[in-house]
């Protein structure tokens, strides 16, 4: 029997809308046909959210149909019905002989299809970061009359504006966030082990916040505990916490792919001068930096706003304060950084990460996510801006 | 300060063994460099687990040093330290200016090393299918002397067999997956919400089993429940369990990077005829295919004595029925299917995976992770081989 169409997170309008935007850039670059194979492009022009990236599949944007078509595994195909807005009839399974197979794969039934709907030799549009070397000379070699223009960020760029839907969205994200950061004050206590943690902290981001569940897969957790505090991207350790340990966590809650990652750094007992001082510049450097938050300003300047005032603390970030944040965290496009001049627009969304690897053996965070308001700075994610100390 | 060596999951004489074997590769393919970027083959080289593979690093594994070199972002650099066996002057951290940077990024510095260890123009090893077009193009064009090899699968082939000291650490992932399992088989009630099924999920895979706790991020966790039992990769849907329902879960305990994968089917009251009838034929052909396991035997033998057995009930499964299994899941070597003439070896594992999404609203899942042991078959998940009536 056929699937039913799932409850949809956004309106079809909303889609078409993202489409429009897409087509737009197409006609701009002189191609007809766009094959978008990145996981979070996809699910944005779709709403498509199921785990199938791991084989090849792709969305053919055409600009000569209002919708796209999507392309993937057979298996996937009841998936892409239930969960997109879609008609049926724009869901293409390949079949499972192309899984596993040394000389074929997904990507020539999209090459095929592309030939069929008679776009072979027109410009056709990949996008090149995300795509494997294999199958992008895989697109050269089968359609050699068409023009291949790389079109790696054209959706990511249209992205970085949200709608008020997309805000919606992500105000229950970092609802999720917030939660499961207040959990983690709760539970964080000496002898008990970190991974007893981590459960309770995924129990939040599922459990999700005011009757809005965690969906979709969540980004990593990191927990980094003394000594790793000088580390960004452990997962955590099989060890207890101890008296006198720091602990710098970094989670995001998601909502129908969209995160709103947040950073907080914990002291069991009281914290050492050293990692108040720090918390104390990084507090006051994220204020200047929200505070420079508006439309019209650039991410360079919120970055050097952040770097000016820290620097005044005699400190120093080497990395980016943040970047674009939304449908599976870290959106590839602008970034706050000294000399980004991407110029901020409202209801641009980015993730504030000002965690600070210092030493090898000693780093601190905070962050949060936000949005560009009209005239400033909505803050999404709300948990106390401290360092908690259990 | 220094950050320390944290606990090592493997002695450094396991690291060496592995390395040995690529080299042998190496030599075979007259390579004199292996650019190590798959996540999943550093973490089989080397021990290191962090989140730090989306922006580029590379392991440099040169046939004239016993230790490899991995060049990674300055801010991960410490976990490397941390988290491998290698010396720390074999841990290079790339400049913060080389993220988000839109000319150059972090295979620059992999490529510039290669000019400074000598290897320009000699062979050099790539792993293709998971760098992107962009990154492989600049291996050619910044190294125009060197010979560009494609060893994509090198260290994967090598990964297929493991050692006894992997299958132990198999085996604690495995003891995960089972109590995920029954503690899912405790908490799936009607009114009860999806995702609060997941929280206990999410919770069982971290707190872990017999005292060992899951570590680093999980893969996904699959719960498909009617009106999606069709569907495999679907994470959740934000509604409760009903009476009636059908509910096909997915999902892996991990210990240091290794998963061992368990797929089970519950039903909410008594089961349809329909998928009793499905389950015993599944069953009856999860056992012809553990019976045909054993070295000698060819993966094609496994998932024709499936197939034969199921076809005998008038049933047919497409999808190949399992893959290698261990580090990140997915193998992408060996499947367990028609035609894939892979000879079993001891201590190879696979996840024998005999979901079948024979309509579109409806589908069967049952799976074993299991090793070739010297005569037979061991199965790594003990979780009841049933399906679950609650």
């Amino acid at each position: 029997m056929a699937i039913s169409k799932g409850p949809q997170a956004f309106p079809r309008t909303e889609f078409l809308r993202r489409l429009a935007a897409a087509k737009s850039e197409m006609k701009r670059r002189e191609i007809d046909a766009l094959i978008v194979s990145d996981t979070y492009n996809i699910t944005y022009l779709t709403g498509y959210t199921a785990n199938s990236g791991y084989v090849p599949q792709a969305l053919v944007v055409s600009l000569h149909e209002e919708e796209p078509t999507f392309i993937l595994r057979r298996q996937d195909a009841p998936a892409a019905i239930h969960q997109t807005f879609m008609d049926r009839d724009r869901i293409t399974g390949y079949p499972e002989a192309l899984i596993g197979n040394p000389t074929m794969d997904g990507y020539d039934t999209v090459i095929d299809f592309i030939s069929e709907i008679g776009l072979a030799n027109r410009g056709i549009g990949l996008e090149l970061r995300g795509l494997s070397a294999k199958a992008a000379e895989k697109f050269g070699t089968r359609l050699p009359k068409a023009k291949i223009v790389d079109c790696t960020n054209v959706v990511t760029w249209i992205r970085i504006v949200k709608s008020d839907l997309e805000i919606s969205v992500m105000r229950e994200a970092a609802a999720i966030s917030d939660a499961a950061i207040m959990r983690a004050a709760e539970v964080i206590r000496p002898g008990v082990r970190e991974a007893d943690v981590i459960a309770e902290i995924m129990g939040a981001l599922a459990r999700g916040a005011n009757g809005k569940p965690g969906t979709t897969r969540f980004p990593n957790v990191s927990l980094c505990s003394s000594p790793r505090t000088g580390t960004p991207h452990i997962s955590w350790s099989e060890d207890v916490f101890r008296d006198g340990s720091q602990i710098n966590l970094e989670l995001g809650g998601v909502r129908h792919g969209y995160c709103a990652g947040i950073m907080r750094t914990f002291s069991i007992g009281a914290p050492s001068e050293r990692l108040r001082r720090v918390h104390e510049a990084e507090m006051e450097g994220l204020e200047a930096a929200l505070d420079a938050v508006r439309p019209g300003s650039t991410c360079s300047d919120v970055a050097n706003a952040f770097n000016r005032t820290i620097e005044k603390h005699g400190l120093k970030k080497d990395s980016r304060c943040g970047y674009a944040h939304g449908i599976g965290w870290l959106e590839p496009t602008a970034s706050l950084q000294d000399g980004d001049m991407t110029e901020l627009k409202p209801n641009m969304t980015f993730h504030l990460m000002l965690g600070n690897w210092i030493d090898e053996d000693f780093g601190y965070v905070i962050s949060e996510t936000f949005r560009v308001a009209e005239s400033g700075v909505e803050v999404l994610t709300k948990a106390p801006r401290k360092l908690f100390e259990l």
